[in-house]
């Protein structure tokens, strides 16, 4: 089967599940006591660390283990910003974070900080010259994640690690996504990431804390973890992602060199083989397993759950699947298509037949879904009133990605120079009209207030 | 070989293992995922969840998993205050609670919180009144552990919980130390648990929260466990937990049964085997598997040392071991004596030849120690000045049980009716001459300022 959505979790590393297993009767015991199982406890624990730190790039005294990579951002940041207050409250985010650098952010807006956002371009990279004119007096922490989690883009870590430096201001790298493929560029004074990310157990995340980093740990005191992560060490856990670590990364540079030509193919024959596609992120700077494509009249719920039927397991970052109504912060910061998309990301290991047989399925369940939904050359549609000029497609009350399939339907009887009028009370028709007239050539000239919803107005250009 | 410290943390049980073994394959996905290994990693979830619901006494919906016990507490006591916030920002907790609650409870006081503690008797029991006389109209939550860490004594769980009711305050149960026994009496609002006391795997926590408890969750938002525990599950140690716990209950009443006659044994046999021994703790409310008593002219880390040479683990609540100057905040709030202190705590399966090997290496192990420590009986001391009247021991810059055993060799050359000043700077002085008092029958005067440290006076009655 094809299990494609490594970003989310990867399965366990064959090493993680025996050194897990040898573990489990040796590393159960309270690593703080002096008697012989708790010795055993910690001497495990001391030896993971010292293969942990190794792996990261810093002192074994500087990183400490949290129960996920969520608490090791917000431990991180909440003690970072904690240990610089004195010199300021205000913080420096990417706008293409995960979730977990982001929510910590609004914490600390709602505690009265400030929160300066930086903008990434159309493949989801930050510019490094957005954080230095971020850069403040009063800035206590800057974060950037080292790659991105939806899009695969990496980010110019040490160029904002410079910037950083120079005005003294600690920087926190989310390295959720790249640890497994290799260590992050030097710079960095704080760094996050999660072990299940990279084939350990779930349970574990890191949190490294460079000497000389002012930090001030939050929340009630606790002696364990240098008081960066409260309550009683999973040792086995432990002990298991750091082993796997170390394998993942032995096996890195040959691994990622095969998963990128795989990703090559995808990027390069998704647009051959299934029209109205468009790729995102960046081509060349990205992780070797990560590849995010959205489909024109696709929405995100049904093609997963059609690619599921078919064998295959990935993500999507489209409105309009399971819970959230909004498209993907990620997509919308970089301003691009957001219906139909689609994430694959390769575990370590996966066979070419695999993403063969992908390339193969994908068209058909593209085209399944499109006929489904009545996408332009299906179905006729009946645009509502106007003359020449005044063309208005009521698609209020419904969603992504009907508002924009409405659009293609009725592009036809515009006439070129004319305007038409979409109206949507859809997040997502923000995001993926201006898309759509970019990757159709037609003109989006903005969006006005409307009764309900808003007004998206497109003039017809060819 | 005896591993006598389960209340610290409990060998994996094999039907922990097992469970976690088989889910480690199954359980490693994304659970908010639509797609089939995110479908089966739910299925985990919502099975394990329910058989830990049944097991706690609560609705599945009740019930969220945390990475630790003590993130359980955190998030709970955190959540509740900040649920009725509006009501007022009093707290109550037992003076004897775990320092995961009493850690909450002082970040609460630094926030400009207000916190009572409720004092225990001699046995480390609360009175239901003292509850009951805390409650207030601004109080926010109380919290009460269902039995004690250190000294094993049941809390009166259920008298506490109706005061609480009739005064329309939510009660917090730390149930570490019982789950495994049986559920807690009815009548709790939130209830926190640990899985790894039980025999679960380390990293999973319980916060159960009954409907109807105002709660608003704290920290960044996170989707997951309905927000009272950020981060990816552990699903395989989730499972473990939940599948541990029901065996452990269905042996737990025979089990029970079987450790209390062997703790009784230790509460009988110790102070008849080891002279000037106070056993401390409820005899007869008490968790099944715990016994504690404490022996003059010891000190904590020689005895536990000497024990762990003999091939037995257990604990201390004394001054002087390890990192720690101060005696457990438990044997002070019960006033009892603190030197020489040792928790046996007994884990299921424990076989009566290990207590009865314990019972014979004891003995020797407490007569070496007295006798490395110069104990009375032993060498003579040098007391420095005074007249009949006015005996003083110099125990300046001296540690637990230094000052006690220097106390015990001059009282002889006291008068009956005179008295002797005790000099000294350590903390455990405070607790442990008057705990010596009342075991030699002599009276305790009182604490008397000095220049360095303090003066404990104490009248020689016979």
């Amino acid at each position: 089967m094809g299990y494609f959505d490594a970003a989310s979790a990867a399965p366990l590393h064959p090493v993680a599940r025996q050194a897990l297993l040898a573990s489990l009767d040796e590393g159960w015991a309270d690593p703080a006591r002096l008697y012989r199982e708790g010795r055993r406890a910690r001497m495990l624990l001391d030896a993971a660390r010292e293969a942990a730190a190794e792996a990261v790039g810093c002192r074994p005294d500087e990183l400490t283990f949290t129960s996920s990579g969520t608490l090791a951002v917000h431990s991180g940041m909440a003690g970072a910003l904690a240990g610089r207050r004195r010199t300021g409250r205000h913080l420096i985010v990417s706008a293409v974070e995960h979730s977990s650098v982001l929510h910590a952010a609004d914490v600390h807006r709602a505690d009265g900080g400030e929160v300066t956002e930086v903008a990434v371009d159309r493949t989801g990279a930050v510019d490094p010259a957005g954080y230095a004119a971020a850069l403040r007096p009063d800035t206590a922490l800057a974060c950037l994640q080292s790659a991105n989690h939806e899009v695969g883009t990496e980010q110019p870590v040490a160029e904002v690690a410079a910037h950083c430096r120079a005005a003294g201001v600690p920087l926190l790298v989310d390295a959720a996504q790249s640890l497994g493929w290799g260590p992050v560029p030097e710079g960095w004074s704080l760094l996050a990431a999660s072990a299940h990310k990279w084939g350990g157990p779930p349970g574990v995340g890191l949190l490294a804390v460079r000497k000389g980093v002012r930090f001030a740990p939050r929340g009630p005191a606790d002696e364990r973890e240098s008081g960066r992560a409260a309550g009683f060490e999973n040792i086995p856990a432990i002990v298991a992602a750091a082993a796997s670590l170390r394998a993942v990364r032995a096996e890195a540079a040959q691994e990622a060199a095969r998963l990128r030509e795989l990703t090559d193919r995808i990027r390069e024959r998704v647009p051959r083989l299934v029209a109205d596609v468009e790729v995102v992120g960046d081509p060349v700077r990205r992780l070797p397993g990560t590849v995010t494509f959205s489909c024109l009249y696709v929405d995100g719920e049904t093609v997963l759950h059609e690619l599921d039927r078919a064998g295959f397991s990935v993500s999507s970052g489209s409105s309009c699947t399971s819970s959230t109504l909004t498209p993907s912060h990620v997509l919308k910061a970089m301003g691009v298509l957001s219906e139909g998309n689609v994430r694959v990301s390769l575990p370590p290991g996966t066979p070419e037949e695999d993403v063969e047989r992908f390339l193969a399925e994908l068209p058909p369940v593209v085209a399944r879904v499109r006929e489904q939904l009545g996408a332009p050359g299906a179905v006729g549609s009946a645009p509502v009133g106007g003359g020449d000029d005044a063309l208005v497609v009521d698609a209020l009350g419904r969603r992504c990605p009907i508002p924009v399939i409405e659009l293609a339907k009725v592009i036809g009887d515009v006439p070129v120079g004319g305007t038409v009028r979409v109206l949507s009370d859809d997040e997502a028709a923000r995001l993926d009209i201006p898309a759509w007239c970019e990757m159709r050539g037609q003109e989006y000239v903005g969006e006005e207030p409307a009764d309900r919803g808003s007004a998206h107005v497109v003039r017809r250009l060819s």
